[in-house]
């Protein structure tokens, strides 16, 4: 323990009043990912808080004349580090997805005339916003802090759960404004706005919410939003068309100090006069139930205006969550990714429910949280992998959480099925497969979830048998997808396939061998779509034949989704032992495994690929999108560890750095990040729902896992280097580990897992 | 009391299984005020209720190209007896409005192909509507049938009172179907519908909500709708543009059999096979809150499927109703006008909260009506005059709840103001005046609302003093509302004048002197809009001068609205001695009654002049219009009450008969029904808030009304006829009345009102 001390001593370097307690807090740099594809935003944030409290530096338009306007890709998260202006501070934000919503209630505040209009970028003076400096930018986990050129004015921002806190400190200024621009959004399109209700309470105090039809279809949010300062005057800009009806409406003089607004298209101002240095607060807290609600959560999680207090709670909060792994690394660097990967995997999902327990559920309808947290935003298809196992490691008692929240979601759906990718009151079904029964089912085998196991079994069968979904009906039929019904036919089927396993495990697991028979056959679909032929997983017809033009690059028009044939060949992760047996072997598997991390790509391929650079694949692996994530492990089974060993170490070395760039791809809600955890550690869960974890090449020196059962897991690696990536030996509490798989169970009851490195392989 | 029951006993005509139980009900003709202006709804309700099921007979845009459609006017009510055809039916109806809003949830049942569109009333085959016969409808309180002939089916509506229960009786077909068409509304124009959602829940349960912005700006409807029978299939009719957002939503077929609809125009069919005869039953509950609030309505209000159960509960609540004045009155005809005024003056204002007690406030927010029935639709420029006095009369324990409710409403102004014309949660600001106030005062004086009274007293002082609406500021500083600022501005100043007397006396019988004196002092601001060079009261600048152009016979653009300065020269209602001694004295003001009663009005008058025709107006005395509505009572101050007497049976003889046609303009909420009752009866409430009733002449032979506080009132017409309408003498319990006005207090006690006829003057 002495030793633990120590390093935790020499990690302490001051920041602020409160360093002694911010030990780890200090290594996160939100900023990682900002840039390019990353996707992820710099602003504030408490773990997985309902509210997001970030930047945004554009608003571009998802579709112009109708047509999807492909610039609009790039503000998934609302902020792309090379813009040069800032448009304002909105409450919410998805962290490194490739779609997105949300951007909700921007604020900016400002000097001089008032201006309505956001302007643009090349003419920022001709709008609200504002050029900035990221000389002027300051970027830590719950606190973020700008200057805003154009106005004079110091930004800064932190936030609880469901509230942000604005601090905005003026220059002398008879003509002050907060903007509050309702219109704005992120991924904003004309007809996305559907209703919006403002109550101006009193001379400090405003409520409202919004609804919007963006990718969640029916999403509601409300609204409480307090100054410190009584404004002097407000007044209204309403971009509605002037409907007939309203003549009544005319008795009032809407545009000024008018309370009682409701539209689709608003923005207001509030006005002041401030003295040199002046800070005007504002509290704006978010619920999905109601503006009660919402002021509600104010007066419970911030009842003052202490602007430090809240930014250090929450950066209390996230040490917390960091200090559950405290790893030794080789340079500041590895120390920076690692912290800034678990601060990455700690934002999504997003609490979602106030604090009295209530939310919107996936029927509209208010629903009480009855003994659990309940979350939103699950983006399934990434993180079902690598997130949710992670969270099974080091924070069950969140993943226990979602999965009720899962189950909540499920007995809400007129459909009965469980989220694919839930958003808020919705599901905006992104992506393919069912893999909550993968979270379900890995949750309930490691004992995480302590609910009802046969309703949740019930809730996957359920699922996995929804007809009318992306081809569940043929595939039950037919045992695949046909690539006549879906575009995705083949992803589909491999990723029906995998869920299906975990529904066998469940069903074993709980006695249910009726259940275990039906769905361990159906777990071997993935056969229906291997073309021995061609050695691909390949786009097969209702007729039974496979699809003729074929090409085993492209991805778009394969019957694929993220992945092309070479790369989702390989993902079949409940059965690699026999996909390598069809594919031919050790040797055939071992060739395609170098093949595919070494082979040279046209440059066409990027053309038309989303979300991939050069930068972010490795042959024809692509690290940036999930299909592959286990495909290095896959050498275990080759007899070759050590290259998986050595891809493991290379991918960690260059797929993730400290700059703004330093993500190869959407940090896609976390899995990005856990992938890079696991795999520091050492091990890394390919098929979850097993129970088991393969061995990779550590990337720290030592790390100590601090388990909610009261056990710690040191994880050591002697010898280690940068150039001793090969793993000689490995023990578990002094016992060797003599094949390449761990159990997650073993890992729990804590220790020592030593690994012995080598320069050799 | 014999001699009571004898009239009973005359009474009870046989209607269906529960005669016995329904003397009076079968009295009521829904079906008058159907046919041009009376905008009244055939359709089935219970008193009060918050479903009114009717018929709709077209369904005519709002706007056309963003101009007003003046054919709309007519639809009001949805329903125009000359019309051939019916679209369907639909459970909100306001009752004799000049403006709507309302027709949700319109259900028509089908037989044959699908057809999604309603059609078109020359050809109504290319639609799902369908022409039908009045010789085939028939319509009583709580229930109504029509044949529907296109389609064979016989429709059977009744309700409880937030459930629409139809019944429909198919022919022999294998291709019957349900249409639910969401987009359907009341004055409907292309925006109007915000949002819809719809649950399939299983094969005989939908629910969803509606939200619509129309003449109620934010309103939401949510229902739940129960069918007796499992449907085989269902469909629906997406109508709004495609949005580029949507692509995962092709998951899924949408249109046939999916469960989870969401957009802003939708219909929907329900199919079915039936054997002749077969019936198919509807129950459609609706909420304010939610659609598992609509489901709880429905299983509290109707857990079973009986239908001749639901019609005969309701009609015996009417029964309860209607029992509260018995008369004899000479003739059949007067009889069915006079129990179809007293249902019409109990349709609304209507309940509005659900079992639970629960409602949505103007706030947006769900509350709980706390010790009081919640409503709403408030039509308060109409119903302060006679509507409201005569519940304070007979029902009531309705009207403390309706000030509750005004109460409630004030407590959820964001604007700190009572209703004008409260409409669900939403004020639309129709017309003129804070008639609140006069409401909440003759409740109070009155002895009827038992609430807070400094309290409410507090609510009229702010409402009067909400400056930023409708002229309230320049009225106080230069106590009149000048015309170059508001387009009604004498009225504005009358009617203010007058509620500002209101709050006067609710502040006298409260003891609060000082607002008795800021009160009664602006309660004589009429006389800064009179303008004695002209003799009648006139638009006022700013500047004080009189407004140049102006004409005595013209409305809009004069500074009036529903009446012209002929008629609202005489609204003085709290003042009338002051009035005329400002007119020039009992001779001037009895000549100007002369004159307006027997001028000859130009047609060109009637070309531009909304709600009335040449039936509804007596020379240029406009019944139709309320601000004349205590004008006939005048002449009781000029000395020749027998000209009164004369022509207030002229207008209860002229203005009111049997025919669908038999309004003779909008019945305005129950107002115009209302006058009809009080000048029935031999008095009249020509300023609510002062305790008094002015005399006319009595109408009916005898009238037994039953107040709640257990005293009845036996109102007699010695020697009645229809040419004996002149009163000779009044007594009450014995003492001859020697004033032309009576006290609500000794009303109250009970006793003999005996007013002695005669032929002669």
């Amino acid at each position: 323990m002495n030793k633990w001390k120590k390093i935790l001593i020499f990690l302490m370097l001051p920041i602020g009043a409160y360093a002694q307690d911010l030990s780890l807090v200090q290594y996160v740099k939100p900023i990682i990912g900002t840039a390019k594809m990353g996707h992820t935003f710099p602003g504030a944030t408490v773990p997985f808080g309902s509210v997001q409290l970030s930047p945004d530096t554009d608003t571009i338009p998802y579709a112009v004349d109708g047509k999807y306007n492909g610039e609009v890709y790039k503000y998934c998260a609302g902020y792309q580090y090379a813009d040069p202006t800032i448009v304002g501070f909105s409450h919410t934000h998805f962290s490194g997805t490739g779609h997105s919503d949300l951007g909700d209630f921007l604020i900016m505040p400002t000097t001089g005339d008032v201006q309505m209009n956001p302007g643009t970028s090349d003419q920022p003076e001709n709008g609200y916003r504002s050029a900035y400096s990221h000389d002027n930018e300051v970027a830590e986990p719950n606190y973020y802090r700008v200057k805003l050129d154009d106005h004079q004015i110091l930004a800064e921002l932190t936030t609880s759960a469901r509230v942000g806190f604005h601090q905005y400190t003026f220059p002398k200024s008879s003509n002050g404004h907060i903007i509050l621009d309702l219109m704005a959004g992120i991924y904003n399109y004309d007809d996305k706005n559907v209703w919006t209700v403002v109550r101006v309470v009193n001379d400090s105090l405003v409520t409202g919410y919004r609804q919007t039809n963006g990718w969640g279809r029916t999403r509601t949010v409300y609204f409480a939003m307090s100054f410190s300062k009584p404004f002097k005057e407000y007044g209204t800009q309403n971009n509605d068309p002037v409907q007939v009806y309203k003549g009544f409406w005319r008795k009032f003089n809407q545009e000024k100090n008018f309370p009682d607004l409701a539209g689709k298209k608003l923005r207001m101002h509030f006005d002041f006069s401030t003295e040199e240095g002046e800070k005007v607060k504002i509290k704006f807290a978010i619920s999905p139930v109601s503006m009660q609600n919402a002021l509600a959560n104010m007066q419970a999680e911030i009842p003052h205006w202490d602007f430090d207090r809240v930014k250090h709670h929450g950066q209390q909060l996230w040490e917390k969550e960091l200090q559950k792994i405290v790893v030794d690394v080789p340079t500041n660097e590895d120390r920076i990714n690692f912290y800034t990967a678990m601060y990455h995997a700690a934002l999504m999902p997003t609490m979602y429910m106030d604090n009295n327990g209530q939310y919107k559920g996936l029927d509209q309808e208010v629903h009480q949280a009855d003994g659990f947290t309940n979350y939103t935003s699950f983006s399934l298809w990434d993180t079902f992998r690598a997130f949710h196992p992670y969270l099974n490691l080091v924070n069950p008692k969140r993943n226990a959480d979602m999965v009720a929240s899962m189950m909540a979601h499920y007995q809400q759906s007129v459909l009965h099925m469980l989220p694919i990718w839930s958003h808020y009151a919705n599901d905006n079904w992104c992506m393919s497969g069912y893999h909550s029964v993968s979270v379900i089912a890995d949750a309930i085998i490691k004992g995480v979830y302590k609910g009802d196991a046969l309703a949740a079994l019930e809730a996957c069968i359920q699922t996995a048998n929804a007809r009318n979904y992306d081809g569940i009906g043929a595939y039950i039929d037919k045992g695949y997808v046909p690539a006549d019904i879906s575009g995705t036919a083949v992803s589909n089927t491999l990723e029906y396939a995998y869920d299906d396993w975990c529904i066998a495990q469940l069903a074993k697991k709980l006695g249910r061998m009726d259940v275990y028979q039906d769905f361990i056959k159906r777990s071997s679909n993935w056969k229906n779509v291997y073309d021995p032929s061609v050695g691909f997983m390949r786009p097969r017809m209702t007729d039974g034949t496979f699809k003729r033009d074929f090409d085993v690059l492209k991805t778009d028009g394969q019957g694929f989704i993220e992945g092309n044939a070479w790369n989702f060949s390989l993902y079949v992760p409940h059965d690699p032992e026999g996909m390598m047996v069809n594919m031919g072997g050790k040797k055939r598997l071992s060739r395609y495994l170098d093949s595919l991390f070494s082979m040279h790509l046209p440059d066409e391929f990027f053309a038309h690929t989303e979300d991939i650079t050069r930068d972010g694949i490795i042959g024809n692996y692509v690290h940036g999108n999930e299909p592959s994530h286990h495909v290095a492990y896959l050498y275990n089974i080759t007899g070759e560890p050590w290259k998986a060993q050595q891809k493991i170490r290379m991918i960690l070395k260059h797929q993730y750095h400290n700059g703004a760039d330093g993500l190869g791809g959407n940090d896609d809600c976390g899995q990005m990040s856990a992938w890079f955890i696991f795999s520091s550690l050492g091990f890394y869960p390919v098929a979850p729902a097993s129970d088991e974890y393969w061995l990779g090449s550590p990337a720290v020196r030592n790390a100590k896992l601090q388990f909610d059962n009261g056990n710690t897991l040191i994880v050591k690696a002697i010898n280690q280097s940068d150039k001793n990536v090969f793993v000689k030996k490995v023990t578990l509490n002094g016992e060797e580990v003599k094949s390449y798989k761990l159990k997650h169970a073993d890992l729990m009851n804590g220790g020592e897992l030593i690994f012995y490195m080598s320069e050799k392989k």
